[in-house]
């Protein structure tokens, strides 16, 4: 086994990624002594039994003492709250990192509470399932996935190297953004799709009990593809919707506009512009098998 | 080897669906001669070298002369023209039936066409994939999978029977249900998830060239998902949505102002309801595991 990267790694909040994560750090002996912070007894427990950390503890500020990563993996709207609580307790020379989906917040909500001398490099590791909690996590769930760093300008690179490497040791392809452009990518390609799952399937099952029963009965014709994006974690997701509100908003708008035409197409009989659009977006899924995304 | 079900099973069409029931029927004996009718001149050439069929012509007529099985597996828009050609070529006692994702249409667009003393039995297998073509199809498609028939009311139990038999040893529970019905339900389940897959992934590519190239990148934080599903037959889809327009238009209206209704929560930053739906549709996604469609 390789020399530890880190001497001590403290996971605030164990959830999907933070578990997998932990689990990966643990397994690769990435970090000498891995300890998580849960508010919940029973997350703490089953992050303990399976192994996936050192020590799990309820005291934020006895978790980050003496840490040289601290990596945040709770839902976003927690950041302040938890940056507040182990800020004063931070070495220098640490690096504090996050696995959140907006990255335009971690700046506002993380920054003002470090001190000086400890380096802030937030991080999206593109990887997921729709299960939550530390009994869910694996360390193989970010191979082959892009993992993108948005440290703000002025960051000691040796700090983003550090986090950049840790990522490549999880097999991910690390990718370096401006939080803004990030939050107006993700919007596209992650948060309205799940914002869409999730309305469809609560217009699906708004319906009479009898229908509802033949809606889950018959969901293979398209519709469980979507149930299974609209089980992603409920806390989390608000805090992304709340939390990326304008570039949401944005595309939302492009895409109600895009619904709205495509409506008076089949209202009209416009055969065409229907066969046209289909042969475009298939298209579009050879680009994503091409780029080994699929 | 069991005795055969049909002498001489035509397919008006050998896609995904049409060659994947031929692969199954011809593995387990269950016409004694298949034969499939398609207009392109490859496609004839690919289900006859894959051993789909016995026979493979471009001559309807002759297709469906002697047969006791006629399997309508083109798309919905095709059905009147089809069957207004084989239609006067058909024998006394023939079975017609389809795989079509819209039932009203069948008995509007078959039916007239229909000599009599030929059976009427309308069927939809609730399974598929993105692929098309008789080099997609495979036997084992129709597994633990529902098959809907819907004949209209005075239709011959023992033809019924048959087409039920038919899709059992396919592998699938068959369900009996009123046409109107039939278009109710799967206008739900499946056709608003393709129409909502499609304008998603449209929306999602129509950006600047260099954004375009990142939403393919970053597709794995759900984009990739809908592309799938997008990426399904273009022509057969024009012909679903331009033959149940009502019952889509319908679903689709409830969908936007469910859809209005969240951007107004996002707008306002009305967190509770958020979570409110995302747990509720995470309680959808166990109802459908529990059904065993996942």
């Amino acid at each position: 086994m390789a020399e530890p990267m880190f001497e001590r790694a403290a996971f605030i909040g164990i959830g999907l990624i933070g578990s997998s994560l932990a689990r990966l750090m643990k397994r690769d002996g990435l970090a000498r002594h891995v300890v998580a912070v849960a508010r919940n007894e029973k997350t703490r427990a089953t992050a303990l039994e399976l192994g996936v950390v050192d020590e799990a503890t309820a005291d934020i500020a006895h978790a980050v003492r003496g840490a040289d990563l601290v990596m945040v993996c709770t839902p976003i709207g927690a950041y302040a709250d938890v940056a507040a609580a182990f800020g004063p307790h931070l070495a220098k020379g640490c690096v504090v990192s996050d696995v959140g989906s907006v990255k335009q917040a971690v700046l506002r909500d993380l920054g003002p509470h470090l001190p000086d001398g400890v380096h802030l490099v937030p991080g999206h590791p593109v990887a997921g399932t729709e299960h939550s909690g530390p009994e869910s996590g694996f360390a193989e769930l970010f191979e082959g996935r892009w993992c993108i760093l948005t440290p703000p300008p002025g960051t000691d690179p040796a700090a983003v190297e550090k986090i950049a490497e840790l990522w490549r040791r999880a097999g991910s392809n690390v990718e370096m953004m401006d939080a803004h452009h990030h939050d107006k990518v993700l919007a596209i390609t992650s948060h309205l799709p799940h914002l869409i799952a999730y309305t469809i399937v609560g217009t699906a099952t708004d319906v009479e009990t009898a229908l509802r029963q033949e809606v889950i009965k018959f969901s293979a014709g398209g519709f469980r593809d979507f149930t299974r994006i609209a089980a992603s974690d409920p806390v989390m997701w608000r805090d992304i919707f709340l939390n990326n509100r304008e570039a949401v908003l944005e595309m939302l708008q492009r895409f109600s506009e895009d619904l709205t035409a495509l409506q008076r197409s089949i209202r009209w009989g416009e055969g065409e512009k229907l066969e046209d659009l289909f042969s475009r977006t298939r298209a579009i899924r050879r680009s994503i098998i091409d780029a080994k995304q699929a």
